[in-house]
């Protein structure tokens, strides 16, 4: 069994709309590959109490977490804090990265905000990273990091030779136009029968120029399995009289 | 007090990266709207226990529910039997929505897989739409919705005059380029302490180009404390030796 993955995104500024989330579908891709797949994701207000339950909660159910937002040096960035509750220790001055932060910026630079930045939960690892000097770090299966894209990336590259691996999840894709769910709801499903540990899905797309039609997408971990239910529902598409395109979608 | 909204989205294609998802903003910016802003969002596989319990804790703990994907007519369309069992009644053909979708198909063409999307919780009302025959439906306070984006928002268009409505979420928002969040973090606190029931974020971007600077966001219900806050942030921003840009990003 791979190890389970969940992202707890923290952020008002997606709950309200103001922000489209990027950092979602780069863990979820990336997780995949590494074997450790996205099981959960919970975009959570900046709200102590929530925060704080979210974390307890998710931390218990998943191998790994994953956090995103919430640890820069303003009044509404409180996930250190937050997590450090979450896990019963005291936030404190980290003064390795306290000491790293000072020789970067300056002493006279190194204000009271950025100084925040350099508290961790006792026992946490930095999680030093290529795009910033303030770090995210790793407490227990939790891994917290910033909700800035470039740097969130920076600090997964950073902790994920780090995580939990499994098998990487493998995916088929078959493409076809003018085919409807339907048209193929039945032996689509004999195919997620046959194999049950593979996870077989139909997605329906609509394309601005009025073409519509399906992907039929096939996932999993054993390749043999793979490529066998790739190949049934090549079949069924052809049977149901429509172009089987695989990889991308048919232009 | 506003009333609450919450999202579940059903789809292993946004856990596994495939897709990209576009509803949640969607929908963060319209219920932002219409006063029901979105205070939480989870985005679980299509599981079956996984849906009845989120559905339960979700309806329980907001005013609203939303939910996107599953309602298709393939084998992993789970969501109108799930949300179902989360109410505790039968998944039964809606009568009118068969009909409708009888006649939009031809009887010939309303084959065992599209009546499978006229099967509707006990009680649901359906929320017909402008794009596709087949419905969503509301039943208590969730409301149940396509995860195709077209579809999700014709049927958004369509229920949300039964929606609860609260006063309008404004926002204000101030850009600064070349300015640090370290700068403005004791006096950004001062602003939100001094009002409370006002959400004051700050939001760094790093632009491809190299170009780094803070978006400060105020946002709330009352237009009065809202422009009031807002001038103390351009102002604050004005203090730390930045220049103040209204709305837009600066280029």
């Amino acid at each position: 069994m791979n190890p389970t993955s969940a992202l707890v995104v923290i952020g008002n500024e997606i709950l309200s709309g103001r922000t489209q989330d990027a950092n979602i579908r780069y863990l979820a891709v990336h997780l995949g590959e590494i074997g450790a797949p996205l099981k959960e994701v919970r975009i959570i207000p900046d709200i102590v109490e929530t925060i704080i339950a979210t974390v307890t909660e998710m931390k218990a159910r998943y191998d790994q977490v994953f956090t995103t937002g919430g640890i820069g040096p303003t009044h509404d960035d409180i996930t250190s804090a937050c997590v450090a509750e979450a896990f019963g220790v005291p936030l404190e001055l980290h003064e390795e990265t306290a000491a790293l932060m000072e020789k970067h910026y300056g002493t006279d630079q190194f204000s009271a905000a950025r100084r925040r930045m350099a508290m961790l939960p006792r026992g946490a690892t930095p999680i030093t990273n290529s795009k910033s000097v303030a770090p995210g770090f790793t407490i227990g299966n939790v891994h917290v990091m910033a909700g800035v894209p470039s740097i969130m990336q920076a600090m997964f590259e950073s902790v994920a030779p780090l995580l939990k691996h499994g098998a990487k999840v493998e995916s088929r894709t078959w493409y076809a136009l003018s085919l409807y769910e339907s048209m193929i709801a039945a032996p689509l499903e004999a195919v997620q029968k046959r194999w049950p540990a593979l996870d077989v899905g139909s997605y329906p797309f609509h394309r601005d120029d009025g073409r519509r039609g399906l992907a039929l997408v096939v996932k999993g971990t054993d390749l043999k399995d793979l490529e066998a239910a790739a190949a049934a529902v090549r079949d069924l598409i052809a049977a149901a009289g429509a172009v089987p395109v695989e990889g991308e979608p048919p232009l």
